[in-house]
């Protein structure tokens, strides 16, 4: 926020509560910890449906519950600090001082309100487990395990009960797809590295979430200010507004100054994981001078967001001095704004960046708070002639590496992913980051398969972020449709988060998840059987759906009519549709065995006549030529 | 157009002329015929780029060409009639009397207009060719196949004079993409039914395309007015809108009234070959009801619309018997409107469909106008649930077997793919498609790749139709924002047609096209060198692309601006990588090798601190478990 703001005037974030349009937030409390209090959705069908109620994955907190109350000047409750302190392992302490450059320096009117509340930190107190890594391993289930495991199965019961033709199938590349998530799958599958359950220990309000390839594949939506644009008020509104529509993780890319509050507003009333990279706020603190970065500046910084609850940070630490000429020949050179900073840093001095010398160091920091790491990709193409070049598949190697380095001290680990590649070049990205990452989660950026439709790079990338979410991705980074143009607005992060639903949810479908094709089948039917209401309520966007229909068919009376705008009210496919299930409901056995007789020699059917036609003379004209 | 109109309110229809922005509308002569004059647009690019014109692909008729005169009134010029008359086998003759049914009745204020001029019709005049099939077969290279080659080769020759290295790779599922397309390479796919010019004789507007697996892939845009909105002045804006925008051919849907002199003023004023699924017009004749269909309506009815110049015919032939009660059991039934209009048929008189009986009587028809079969996958899936199934499968065959007779009347044939595929079942579509259809091309209507996000389906289906397009699909039946909802209005069809032009152009990436990704690269070029307004030019959206930078930048002085919004003026990627060039431009070859060396260690590197660190303890909290 650069815009002058008086003290006095800074408004209360405004942000979207309530439910989703005939949904409820539901809560369950998992066997294995009766205590927690695990949210879903519930979306309620028709009487005439007789059918259950659509449980879906809920990510939106308390926002979409009206029984909560919600005030954003003292942030959402802090349930999960009672289980952090709980197991033990860690010790309150008085923190690091704010410093006005936390703040970029920013003072007076030009200074955003403080956020209200402040909360000692936490961190870890010895050599004891404190992340869930470590948890993991030592053999303990966490409460947030169980939390996370409770909120994957969803549905997943219903679906078993069902017949066996109705189970999912799917191609899952070599995934490990449980029936049903348990707790001790979820503790296994962090033990491994093959999944991360992304929680800092100081952040308390956190719901939470598993990223991984075994588990529903997750969005991220990018939010934060910029030097040009944008207010924190805009930036908590965004949050909420995000994570209503599905944003399983939001990530906070704010620069400029007033860097710690907005990330502090935002923090206190996010019940998602929020992520950071930290290396843009350093560069504020020195001016945005690159070369000017130190490993103390740095070091300080990830201590100062441990602080707030960040749950995890994007560390360029892959981008090696001897990668950096790699990217001479590229038509877009070096995209990620982090990996440019380190690419400057490392020509100026003529020497490996400090996150890669001093990495260690970075991993004991982050281990005391369970910071996650997400490796950035530093040189990830920014064009498709760049794909999957030396420079993008050198740094993946040293990322692989770096993940070892990580888990051997004892940290979460995710890497991250480009970019822009054509489709056929998608399936050796994430081939090559199994290879050499031994399977932590990959986290994608698209990748946008076409360079040529800037302003609809949601649907460029939705595309390649669909597929490689099929082939292993854990977590997708949405694309808005201003990528690569301007700052997204409220209306562009809804347009991103549901383009990514979409492709996460399709690429659910493709790898077989038990669960997910229910919402599909139930939609489907709802729109057989002209459920109109149904059919908008289990869309991802209820309200455009139901807007579009009203568009042409405004009368109140046509949501419950048997036919829909594409035919009008006297021809209908779905009511033939009827015609033939009554038909063949009165089939006798005999008639049905002929049928199927008939059917399988009618699909060779033609064939004789269409040789002799040929012989007869079809090819008269071919003896002209 | 089912609201009443009076004659001399019908107001002319208004339609988007003029460039796209940047861009001017060229003519080629091509070598084998320059009395031909073959259109493209050329993209210019700010002095600073020093590069030529990027030229691409278009089908937007003289609309964008400011030297044409367009009186809608009058419709195009028909240039091609001389091409058929010239080389003969064909007749004019009078014609088919206009019947009051053909409009469904509508009489005075509700009666659309006529369109002002008549043109006399041609028809085929005895056993020599007449279809592009015919001659192609014949050994005869028409000016329609000239003129098409000649628009598939753009930019192709600069990719081919560049150097080896930045020659397309891709991966293309067994098609024979050429190098350069010549007449004779048309003529020869043609010939082998790979290919189909869609091109009635009686369509003199056209500008003649090719559609085909080893051309560039097409997409269609659906129109047309319903029995519950929209009049002829809004299809007419629409089509011409639709083909602004990259539409490469244009189906009419109109049901309801006026269907005849819709479709008249749509025709007259298409340069892009139009279809129609006739069966839909034969229902009105025939007052709605399914069953009261006779032969001799549906027949009359192709006549009178290959008359006017449909170019190829939607044919619901496959639907037998049967196959209706194999979709009993299906979560959506039958889906398609033709579909199930004959299933409805079928089972009220117990026999197979007139479609399917008389098919060769069909064949002869279209022969004689050289209207194209897009044979009809009228049991195609309605949802992710039904995909695949032995409904859809068994129609397929029956289609594959309908080819080869319509082959051999002489008759270009197409066949139309689904619908609703979850990614995992997308590829057995085309592989069985090309097995059983002998490689006539595929015409698939998305798919959409899950069924959860009415609003949002030209997303779910444009990933569907990226990937089956780069598995082999030749044309993309596009899905706007409003399907399952509503008509589409203008802004949906353009958002359905660029939605359709990214897949397409993501297929032609990844199969490999010689010069699809030239159009990418200088995209990308304009982007890194901060050249917005050859950005926003070389964009499939220049309008919205502009409007979006506008909304954060709004300053003139920013779009020269070598900054954008997501990093502010003081620092940006972008300009990183310009000093990484100019560094790597400064290395001795000595530097360079020794940096060769260091960034293949690099990428080895830390592995054995990894070790070393797990050795001495990284394990310690394993063993506390």
């Amino acid at each position: 926020m650069n815009k002058p703001v008086s003290q006095a005037e800074f408004p209360t974030p405004t942000v979207t509560t309530g439910p989703l349009a005939g949904s409820r937030r539901v809560y369950t409390q998992p066997e294995a910890a009766p205590h927690l209090s695990v949210p879903h959705r519930e979306i309620d069908l028709h009487p005439t449906a007789n059918e259950a109620p659509v449980r879906v994955y809920d990510c939106s907190g308390p926002y979409t519950d009206p029984a909560a109350s919600i005030d954003v000047e003292q942030g959402l409750a802090r349930a999960r600090t009672a289980w952090v302190t709980a197991r033990g392992g860690v010790e309150a302490y008085e923190g690091r001082p704010l410093s006005p450059l936390d703040n970029g320096g920013a003072t007076g009117k030009y200074l955003a309100r403080a956020f209200p509340v402040r909360h000692q930190p936490l961190r870890a107190s010895g050599a004891g487990p404190v992340t869930q890594l470590e948890f993991a391993r030592a053999g303990i289930i966490t409460d947030e395990m169980i939390y996370a495991a409770e909120r994957e199965n969803l549905g997943r019961a219903a679906a078993l009960a069902g017949a066996a033709e109705r189970r999912a199938d799917g191609e899952d590349f070599g995934a490990a797809i449980p029936e049903f998530v348990t707790p001790e799958f979820v503790r296994s599958e962090i033990a491994r590295g093959r999944a991360v359950l992304p929680a800092n220990i100081n952040h308390g309000e956190l719901e939470p979430m598993l990223i991984g390839r075994n588990f529903l594949v997750k969005i991220n939506a990018n939010i934060g200010n910029s030097a040009v644009a944008s207010s924190v008020e805009e930036e908590v509104d965004k949050m909420v507004w995000a994570i209503r529509w599905g944003a399983d993780t939001v990530m906070d890319l704010s620069t400029g100054k007033n860097i710690h509050n907005t990330r502090e507003w935002i923090l206190r009333n996010s019940p998602v994981p929020i992520g950071t990279v930290p290396i843009y706020q350093a560069l504020e603190k020195v001016g945005g001078v690159a070369e000017d970065l130190t490993f103390d500046i740095f070091a300080d910084t990830l201590i100062e967001q441990a602080e707030q609850g960040v749950d995890y940070f994007t560390i360029h630490a892959g981008v090696r001095l001897a990668y950096v000429p790699l990217t001479a020949a590229r038509v877009t050179g070096i995209v990620s704004r982090g990996g440019s900073i380190m690419a400057k840093w490392c020509l100026a001095h003529h020497t490996e960046s400090f996150l890669y010398t001093r990495f260690e160091e970075i991993c004991e920091i982050m281990r005391a708070y369970d910071v996650t790491f997400s490796l950035g990709d530093g040189l990830r193409p920014g064009s498709i002639a760049d794909a999957n070049d030396r420079a993008q598949f050198a740094e993946l190697e040293t990322l692989g590496e770096l993940t070892k380095v990580a888990w051997a001290h004892g940290c979460q680990v995710m890497i991250e992913g480009p970019g822009h590649v054509a489709m056929h070049k998608i399936k050796a990205n994430m081939d090559k980051q199994l290879e050499v990452c031994g399977e932590a989660p990959f986290y994608t950026l698209g990748p946008l398969t076409t360079d040529i439709a800037p302003g609809y790079d949601h649907i460029t990338s939705g595309i390649g972020a669909a597929m490689i979410g099929w082939f292993g991705t854990a977590m997708l980074c949405y694309v808005t449709p201003k990528e690569h143009l301007g700052l997204p607005d409220r209306d562009d992060v809804k347009t991103g988060v549901i383009t990514y639903k979409i492709a996460a949810h399709a690429a659910d479908l493709a790898k077989g998840h038990p669960a997910a094709k229910l919402r599909d089948d139930a939609l489907s039917r709802a729109r057989f059987e002209f459920r109109w209401e149904d059919q908008f309520n289990l869309s991802l966007d209820p309200d455009t759906a139901r807007d579009f229909h009203d568009q042409t068919l405004p009368k109140e009376a046509h949501k419950v009519a048997h036919f829909c705008s594409m035919c009008g009210p006297k021809f209908c496919s779905m009511k033939i549709t009827q015609d033939v299930r009554d038909y063949a409901a009165g089939l006798s056995e005999n008639e049905k065995a002929d049928l199927e007789r008939q059917a399988d020699e009618a699909s060779k059917g033609m064939a004789e006549k269409a040789e002799e036609f040929r012989r007869k003379g079809g090819e008269i004209y071919v003896e002209e030529g």
